[in-house]
């Protein structure tokens, strides 16, 4: 019987659901994002459990919602207490690796209450969402007038020092900008310079690097079986790419934006502010997809590429067979889709993801090469990871479901709907002189069932309502159509049911609890007997006898 | 200006709401418990969290609701990491002490997890829901043929045995037994036994004996401000009290149940199941409520009598003038009302509590000796508290609400209902033979908003729905009536909305949140722009520039 030694898990920062040959874009070209397609099963409707960086992986690496594990927005810390997928790996002997980014964000309030010191074992992995770190590379090193974005150490950074890069800031300077024509810095900040290479030899630019980290990992011998997150950058902006992939793509290989004039005409107030500030209109512009999506497939080329050469290294040491290899990502992109910029919102350009799983074992031979269309959660990976190690995942903890009847070709009892959440209360469009939100208020739940799909927002708005059957382009908002409201009304009792689920019982699993029932009164806990003809011989037993001493 | 230094919080186990003269009750009496309603206010619509012991004080111990911290039942584990009164008042300087019950179960697998000693001062305060142990005493020293209920060492079974009570459990042999006719043990557990005085000296039985250990406390001195968590074990049953106690009420004081023939037409399927079970059977008979509830108030009266010590104490030592005190209980007893024995359920019987608050600031003058009827929570305790010591609650943690404004004299904007939750899934009428559920679907919620109580139960049943304007004793169930299902429909929204809230989110306060907005671009984080003229000038500044190389 083969077995699963170890799990490469790969993810991508940003890389939108279709933008994969093997998914049917017509011109970006991905052969090895396919070979693993050909090799394993693709999951067609697989979801994030928040269309953002941090919230998205926070639900990857603990398995559990947004609203279960709280840290809902980006720099929300994950609070110190909550169990990841690394404490479940540890409990199956298997260690887990961090290469890359995670965006987590310490509660370091939460460790100092509890005496954790960083520097420790057990302190760091809580620092880094449960994971041993090979190397943490955030790679979010922006720099602006009132300091850096984020205050730690970027190895990557240090490293391209250590190649001579010039500056205090190389990964700005030159993995993330050009050169104009002037010979000045052509920031890859602004979106204009997105047709530029970047100012760095291909070599030492973010993908590469990362995967020359991953090369060495796979490289050392390991005593014990573990799990690899190799958890990339990019495509995430800055959209720019060093030659020669700033120019493999042109504005030929555009495809035409998804978007409608109805979706302007009577939006919802939500819906509109997030369209109309600087990434919506920027991206509404035609010449700025021209130049940045062009830019966009280039990095996801050299993904593609780095990719092949981990496949390449896998199969040439004979670890194919006992790999399990995933690639995802943590949310889409917009790109002008919906007169929208980024992501945050549940448009399926946003809030779907690319997900592929390659099983090794023989009971998934039946399954390579072919699509699952289950709606999927991006929590569903980690009791996956779980379980092919062989161990139960523990299920009054982990709330997304093990997908490995899938990859064995079951069709197993499924959800009924896949749940998403979005918590814009840190962003300014919450704030004065835009939406003037509470951040309780600034809130919105996506519910999904296949078809229909409900966006309800906090705050008192109306929600957003899409028939993705008779409207798969998501341009129709069904939300105020009186015609609706018994489908509305349908969908609201799948999220309230879900609201109401009890996602803190944590430290009881459920053979546990039936365990406990009506075993009190063998312990002695005696509640409602009158008289003693009521017990068993031996309870009653235990409770009589003749005492030594009167004090009455 | 007067200032509070030291907060005395008394909490009685399963003490009724309506069991104090001062609540109006024709027969028993609670000179003591009086005294303390003069001088503060007695609030006199307040609800636990939760009818059942652990998971009611767990939400008074963190200031949270169940569905938040998810020790939803006795002896299901009070998550590692989730933050305690303690911790919110030793922000403030302020020690706080246990002296007592507290039903707390150690979530020793995430202890571990963290590397959490038992023994360091951080593990013990984990383990014993944030507090500093003066001396802890469950006092539920039962033990059947599997042995005991609970493992834990019983400083008061030690000190008995110390005062020289024979054998190895004297806190049942003695302190909840009496004798019979033939010199045999009268075992508390058994209710025809509750007439019997119990085989202790009077000071030896367990309220005097905690409230030395009280007495001892503050006699010491002590260099931080404090709260002192007194915590007794009673009335809660055995129901059995010692000489002269046991006779100072008889069956003339029993006042007549709160009970009615239409309760046991067709009543819901769980409140079937709960009035069907041995306790409610028991105390359906009017022979085992004569026997049991002189016992019950006995007991209470000794309760009464032992506070009267520390306010006596309090006021010869001039120590009013800086304590507040707090009297209430963990929820209440349906000592045969509804056909029931035990809590658990919501008539108020069983989830209304007492509740006393003397505040000794001068602030407080003009609302001695009141009432209110505000709408209150158990959880309302702790954001009290932590604004009595001077510091504004943490409002993204704490969930209850600060009641200083009633202390004084204000009106403040208030909730609309208050909500509690019975999780019931691991007692025997949940499982084989009867319910047979699983451990997700054997939960219970209660909305009241003052008039109307909904009882939401999980798993497909019906609601429960009492009018308590037109039904003040909750009789009539009108969860199935078809004229309140608008009623029914108005407080599920109520209930939704909770379900959704942020609960989780305790690592960033709503203030920092605010802070966060629109601030990511004056670090460099410049999304949706297209050319530099876009950006403010020292933002522009930050990334422009010569490079020194140019390495396409």
């Amino acid at each position: 019987m083969s077995q699963i030694k170890n799990i490469l898990f790969v993810m991508y920062d940003q890389l939108r659901h279709d933008y994969l040959s093997c998914a049917g874009h017509p011109t970006m070209r991905t052969p090895n994002f396919d070979r693993l397609a050909a090799k394993g099963v693709r999951f067609t409707r697989a979801y994030v459990q928040s269309p953002i960086c941090g919230a998205s992986r926070m639900s990857f690496y603990t398995g559990r919602y947004v609203h279960s594990h709280g840290a809902a927005w980006n720099n929300f810390p994950l609070k110190v207490g909550e169990i990841t997928l690394g404490d479940h790996l540890r409990k199956a002997g298997v260690e887990s690796w961090l290469i890359g980014k995670t965006h987590m964000s310490v509660d370091a309030e939460g460790m100092a209450r509890l005496g954790l010191a960083p520097d420790s074992v057990i302190g760091a992995r809580v620092a880094d969402c449960g994971f041993d770190v090979w190397v943490r590379e955030d790679g979010l090193n922006a720099e602006g007038p009132e300091g850096f974005y984020d205050e730690k150490r970027s190895p990557y950074n240090e490293w391209l020092k250590g190649q001579g890069y010039p500056g205090h800031n190389p990964w700005h300077t030159h993995a993330n900008s050009g050169v104009d024509a002037e010979g000045d810095i052509a920031s890859g900040w602004l979106l204009q310079n997105a047709v530029q290479p970047a100012n760095i030899r291909e070599e030492d630019s973010e993908t590469p690097w990362l995967t020359r980290q991953a090369m060495e990992f796979l490289s050392q011998p390991h005593k014990a079986p573990w799990l690899c997150h190799l958890s990339y950058i990019k495509p995430h902006w800055p959209y720019i790419v060093p030659a020669p992939w700033h120019n493999l793509y042109g504005p030929a290989d555009v495809v035409p934006p998804v978007r409608d004039a109805r979706e302007k005409a009577d939006p919802h107030p939500v819906y509109k502010v997030f369209m109309n500030n600087q990434a919506g209109q920027a991206f509404s512009k035609d010449e700025v997809r021209e130049a940045v999506i062009p830019a966009y497939m280039g990095l996801i080329a050299q993904c593609d590429a780095e990719f092949g050469k981990l496949l390449d290294f896998l199969e040439e040491t004979g670890r194919m067979a006992e790999t399990m290899i995933v690639l995802t990502s943590d949310h889409g992109d917009y790109l002008g889709d919906h007169w929208m910029g980024e992501k945050d919102l549940f448009h399926d350009p946003s809030v779907r993801i690319p997900l592929i799983i390659y099983d090794p074992r023989a009971e998934a031979d039946a399954t390579r090469g072919t699509t699952c269309d289950a709606l999927v959660e991006a929590i569903d990976l980690a009791p996956t990871f779980v379980a092919a190690m062989g161990q139960p995942p523990a299920d009054h903890i982990l709330e997304g479901r093990d997908l490995t009847p899938f990859l064995h070709g079951q069709t197993p009892a499924w959800r009924q709907a896949v749940f998403s959440e979005y918590d814009y209360s840190g962003m300014a469009l919450a704030g004065p002189g835009y939406l003037d939100m509470e951040p309780e208020d600034a809130r919105l739940f996506m519910v999904f069932d296949g078809r229909w799909k409900l966006i309800h927002a906090e705050g008192g708005f109306r929600p957003m309502l899409f028939d993705t059957a008779a409207d798969p382009d998501e341009f129709t908002d069904l939300g105020a159509s009186a015609d609706h409201q018994a489908e509305i009304a349908r969908l609201m009792v799948l999220l309230n049911d879900w609201a109401r689920r009890p996602a803190q019982r944590t430290t009881i699993s459920k053979a546990e609890i039936k365990g406990m029932r009506g075993k009190s009164r063998r312990v002695g806990v005696i509640i409602g007997a009158v008289a003693p003809e009521e017990l068993a011989p031996d309870l009653r037993a235990k409770i009589s006898g003749r005492p030594e001493r009167d004090y009455r």
